[in-house]
């Protein structure tokens, strides 16, 4: 029953076998974790192999003859650049191979466009006073994290079902000082969600400022569960039609496909911006980790290898989204007091509690023994206006502990929905 | 007999035999490399085993239980932050541990400065007009690059045979504009010096800004060579004991042990700094590769281990500089037209050819068959003012390609002189 049509009594009576069911909760004495979006043990066991394809007995050298083991191929293996373009869906000549970290190469672009300037012809972000992101929210922590570490201003945009909310970005970057955004395309962190065909090609024809970016973080871009697969437009491409061909640049790794701390990232890039971003690096470094990149390659082989290794972590990850999801359904379903995504991948489901009421939730997991996200950590400086979301992170803990944690996790957002409806206060825990 | 004691018709028949060897040398239709500070084969060949350490049957959790291939350490794996600072002779926790390159650590390091300042109090270094650096010449062309890219003014500063002139540094740094300074102090790129105690200490207490950071790249620390072992005061105690414990970041790899592109990279700081510099790789990335590192440290195990293996790389390339050092002595000693170090260790034999030459030089060996450094590349803006230094680096070609190189070289070097010293420009050849 909707608690909206529920009398004050029935309220109370409510509260009472919550309390009941969260003292029974309290006294197993858990330690519980939702918040790490890290993959568990067995999807790294499965990707163990990876080790064994670089040894001392095998070659370690390309068919091309190109040694891996010692300095060349600044930016990335041939087939390295092949295999990241074919996952993208790019040419080869776009990609540029880089480290363990698609943040860090998501970092030091931007530090390029601040310090340097994001094109040839225009000053550097740093020089031009105020400058401002815009931020589709709730979105990726670390992203928002960068922009108030170099003081960018950033500005909060609604996520809809398809997208960031389109006319409020197009309005917001007629603003010259409004220098770049953030966006997770595909399996959005943390709603799920997908950008509709007409989110992308409207990100790729408004008008903005030049040296205007966007930080296309197709961090998910193969993370499909459930055997389902959203589409995602090619976005590089699509802002080479609209005639804006500088205007993306996309990130992506294995982090999540094969191991978190030692695998591989890459961007893809158009033209100008790809001999920006190279002529960069070759002041940084003569060249990032080859070694790991035709691992990578030997292991993977190509778009299909990878694909049905994910097929493999499908196996693995779907069943823990099951869980979480099927406990909301059957809890809170009906309830009136909560709405949550429901992804076709990622690794993330979001919850939306009732407004008011996500820091309560996350203390009465705490207390209860499972630890939630940070609240407000999936918006700009850390604060959700309505304080209302939950970031879940379903892949390390293990079905059991999952179930658990989602049991104490809708005790929680009913207790705290409850006080705010009866208005007493928080309730002694 | 020394050029310049030589009448004008000795010169010519100098002349003449020195091109009659060009002539024959030429014909011999060679290519040969003496540009690159590349590990050879041989070296590679020797450090295979890291390969086998981790595979799909071995651990992947460190004693203490951290999983190496997924999130968390993002200042190193404490076994190598030890590795590290027993390889400097810091404590461990002074260490952070990187990706594959230090270069990139050291470009991390000034943008931090230049874009965000060198320590709380201070300002971006962006933001203080036009900054300087100074750079010890002949030395690194990539520190050089950094500077250049950034449009930080470099000011030359001469090296001795006890490291940079100090009366000249001590005076340069004065200006409060001089944010920086390069140094490898030890086998020092190319000269191959050593800084001496005298010069370790000054450079620990001279006055000079408060955000004035020394670039403390020890790339050759532990890279003795022929038995021999020069010693390096530890500079980041000095600067503590001088009461500046800010001024000097110390960087080194493995790049010239285990793999060259494949190795690790690690930095040591005060506490200050190195806060900082935890602060700024925090909003970069969630950690390097610890698979790597966990390698590097069951291969090595320890200092004995990773100095046993310099052990054998010496034997590898100690006969190569040898047979370099070998021709120069017997083919220029005496002659009053070259100078060159005789180091230690590190990578690198400089070779000061007469004033005005080292380009001729440069151009004599392209066409006989042999590639040298860029002449120029070891001062800042590609200028050496002399036009006199070529750096020589003898680890990747064989024995036998060396020695054919050495030959061509050193008549090249009397070839130029010999045009020099008659004033009749340029041979045709």
């Amino acid at each position: 029953m909707n608690y909206a049509e529920m009398s004050r009594a029935e309220l109370k009576a409510e509260q009472e076998q919550c309390l009941h069911e969260y003292y029974n909760f309290k006294a197993r004495g858990l330690k519980l974790d939702m918040s790490r979006g890290k993959p568990s043990e067995g999807q790294i066991k499965e990707v163990l192999g990876m080790l064994d394809v670089m040894n001392s007995k095998t070659a370690y050298k390309t068919e091309e003859g190109i040694n891996v083991l010692n300095y060349g191929c600044p930016d990335g293996l041939p087939e390295c650049k092949q295999f990241f373009g074919d996952i993208l869906g790019v040419p080869a000549e776009k990609v540029f191979v880089g480290g363990n970290s698609s943040l860090s190469l998501m970092f030091d672009y931007i530090m390029l466009c601040y310090a340097k300037g994001a094109s040839e012809t225009s000053k550097p972000w740093i020089m031009q006073g105020d400058v401002k992101f815009l931020c589709p929210s709730p979105g990726y922590d670390r992203h928002f994290a960068i922009c108030e570490y170099l003081g960018i201003k950033m500005i909060p945009v609604r996520m809809t079902e398809t997208g960031p909310d389109m006319d409020q970005v197009e309005a917001l970057v007629r603003d010259p000082l409004v220098k770049g955004m953030f966006c997770v395309p595909k399996y959005s962190n943390p709603t799920g969600i997908t950008y509709s065909d007409e989110t992308v090609k409207r990100l790729a024809k408004m008008e903005t400022a030049d040296d205007f970016r966007i930080i296309w973080d197709n961090a998910y871009c193969i993370h499909d569960l459930f055997g389902r697969e959203d589409k995602l437009l090619e976005m590089l491409g699509e802002c080479e039609t609209a005639g804006n061909p500088n205007r993306a640049v996309e990130f992506c790794s294995t982090s999540k496909i094969s191991f978190s701390g030692s695998g591989i990232a890459a961007l893809a890039a158009n033209a100008e911006n790809l001999a920006r971003i190279k002529n960069y690096y070759a002041r940084m470094t003569i060249g990032y980790d080859k070694a790991n990149q035709f691992r990578h390659v030997l292991y993977f082989r190509d778009l299909k290898g990878i694909k049905d290794h994910m097929a493999i972590l499908s196996d693995i990850i779907s069943p823990r989204f099951e869980v979480v999801l099927g406990a909301l359904e059957s809890q809170l379903s009906g309830l009136g007091i909560a709405k949550w995504s429901s992804p076709n991948g990622g690794y993330f489901i979001s919850l939306d509690v009732m407004p008011g009421c996500a820091t309560r939730v996350y203390e009465l997991c705490k207390e209860g023994g499972v630890k939630l996200t940070n609240v407000g950590a999936t918006f700009p400086y850390g604060k959700d206006p309505e304080d209302s979301n939950i970031r879940i992170a379903p892949t390390f803990p293990s079905l059991e502990e999952l179930s658990d944690a989602t049991e104490l996790l809708v005790i929680s957002v009913k207790l705290a929905a409850l006080e705010k409806l009866l208005g007493e206060g928080k309730t002694q825990i």
